[in-house]
């Protein structure tokens, strides 16, 4: 793979904050939260006259941790370091970025693990149902928060690119453009059944106790662990497991049969096993379900060009050509909308075997439209 | 959808009958049954010659009772009668065709359900690693007993079209011709996934019990459900899901979000209890491995037209366009493989929306290419 003119350096030690919003905060599905707190972190400098802020909006299992390090000694940077950080295709030279975790989350932000208020019980189960246009609406606090009145670009990619998209219908004017990457404006029936199928392995765990697994001193690990195994295989290819597995053996000897344990086997309970441990059973129920409820143009009697008409951003929708989960028509869905509505739309199909974890990887072509677009934006601030 | 010309009429009621061999059977992995029977059923008649017989290799969760019924009350009739019976595709005024229940099966044939001999226990997980050269050999065992020295064509779906295919190079003399379809010559990466996590999640019920579940009372039906929803899925394709169920709701309004199910949410989970009320989960482990170790190509250095010299038989290797976990790709491989091999082989891609389900569907164009096939074949007798 040649290098990508994006390829960029590090940010070295990164330190994430607390934005708390003291005060109550009604949801789409009319609950309300008392209080709520997020979790981010910022990458880069602000400039004098506040325009030159972009949002980064996280995917599924994602977090606020987005980019550089918490210590130097960290075996791992941050989720999308491919893509942001000095020189890279989101350039912290000339951007300051914000990055959090969700409302509902699992890495610091209020959600089913935190305590309610008044109460020694945390929410766990009793977590309301929160949607996209309710992250919108929390990220636009902590843009408030942080002097932010209009984001040059939202960027997200998968449940992420549906926040960005949300931000240009429900706040248009704060929304200077969307970088929309490997998503939809709305799951088909396959995707709902992989997330249903997930859910439901998690819900039938018998740690699971209703979601009070915490109070129960148990983790529906093996339930959790499955749907990452779904999630991990659905979000890659056949052809890239194909390339990067195959057939080969882990143990035993194809020609007996007995005790075969082919690489891919292993791989996958490795990767569930190790999710289990670091993810909210409840969180992961709710971005799921978040996922499965997002489409803004059932508002417009399920017409997506009508629900696009008021947005005023400009748009860079990308997609994969092997992600089949969100797959490129579902882009396509997204940019011919666009177009009918008469907006500012550019869009770019990148050939990858990775599938849809294609979005999180240093691929030369992905990472120069989206840097170039991006260098674009800023020249023309 | 118009008819086909093979649309033909139904059986009736038909008898399944056990067919013993009571002496010891090795397996490829060098273990050893001391008995074992087959349940097997018959349609139409055998000719006077022994020609017209046809064998039916059924596929994962199959069984013997492809076609009529059991009782005129039954609700519904095999799982191929859309292809089996007077006037159709396999045509039972012309042909005499067997189906069996696997080796290793749990709808009457030797499998982890059976006592042992000389005990009171059953196989349960103990049951030896079956593998599709051994269910070729135990299925050329019953051809033996119903005195079928050559079957006119041995045919079958998926892990059945497997079958077929073993037959031709096991046996080149009994098998006049192979019906391979939507199958493939070994699995891919995603395909052994998807397996993996279908058995993942049948041995970490803790109803499994190591896979003595009935001895301990109970059954791992959860497992079992996850496993059935997983394949359910991944047997239907993006697009006939999006037909058949789109985004409707079951309950539940889309503006406010609580409480919302979509219908393919609950038609999956009632797929998932059903199956786990009918099927072995030991079965379903060993089943899927099966499929998972199929490669005749691996012992001839992974070369397919290598391991397909010594077949003497015809082939016709149908695929469907939206089925992706034996895709066209898979199928074109084996046919590509004998046309190398100077075999005569025949091949078909059927337009179908409904993935790989559709070789269990009464398709026009496949029941007419597959009952043209046939009838030429009957004509060549």
């Amino acid at each position: 793979m040649s290098k990508s003119a994006f390829a960029g350096g590090n940010l070295g030690v990164v330190t994430p904050r607390i934005f708390s919003h003291d005060a109550p905060f009604r949801l789409r599905s009319g609950a309300e939260l008392p209080r709520f707190d997020l979790v981010y972190e910022t990458y880069g400098t602000l400039n004098a006259d506040r325009s030159n802020a972009i949002l980064i909006c996280h995917a599924l299992s994602g977090h606020h941790h987005a980019a550089g390090v918490h210590a130097l000694t960290d075996e791992k940077p941050g989720w999308w370091n491919n893509c942001i950080g000095p020189g890279k295709a989101i350039n912290t030279d000339q951007w300051f970025v914000v990055s959090l975790n969700n409302l509902g989350g699992c890495h610091g932000s209020t959600g089913p693990r935190t305590r309610r208020p008044d109460s020694d019980d945390i929410y766990g189960p009793d977590f309301p149902i929160v949607c996209v246009e309710d992250w919108v609406r929390s990220q636009a606090l902590l843009a408030d928060h942080l002097g932010i009145e209009r984001f040059a670009a939202i960027i997200g990619g998968s449940l992420g690119g549906m926040q960005a998209l949300q931000w240009t219908i429900d706040f248009p004017e704060r929304a200077g453009a969307a970088v929309v990457i490997a998503s939809a404006a709305k799951l088909t029936a396959q995707n709902i059944a992989f997330n249903e199928i997930a859910r439901h392995a998690i819900t039938s765990d018998p740690h699971f106790h209703g979601g009070r697994y915490q109070a129960a001193g148990h983790n529906p690990d093996v339930g959790l662990a499955i749907a990452r195994m779904i999630g991990h295989v659905t979000y890659l290819s056949d052809s890239g497991m194909g390339q990067r597995f195959g057939r080969q053996l882990k143990s035993g000897d194809l020609k007996v049969g007995d005790n075969v344990e082919f690489q891919v086997q292993s791989y996958l309970r490795y990767q569930g096993q190790t999710f289990s441990r670091q993810f909210d059973a409840n969180t992961y129920i709710l971005m799921t379900r978040a996922l499965d409820l997002y489409d803004p143009a059932s508002a417009c009697g399920d017409d997506l060009v009508k629900a696009l008409l008021q947005t005023s951003a400009k748009f860079l929708v990308i997609s994969f050509s092997s992600d089949w989960r969100f797959s490129v028509e579902r882009s396509q869905e997204i940019a011919h909308a666009l177009v009918r509505a008469g907006k500012d739309v550019s869009s770019a199909v990148i050939e990858s075997e990775h599938g849809h974890d294609s979005f999180l990887l240093p691929i030369p072509r992905y990472l120069d439209v989206f840097g170039t677009y991006l260098a674009q934006l800023h020249g023309a601030l």
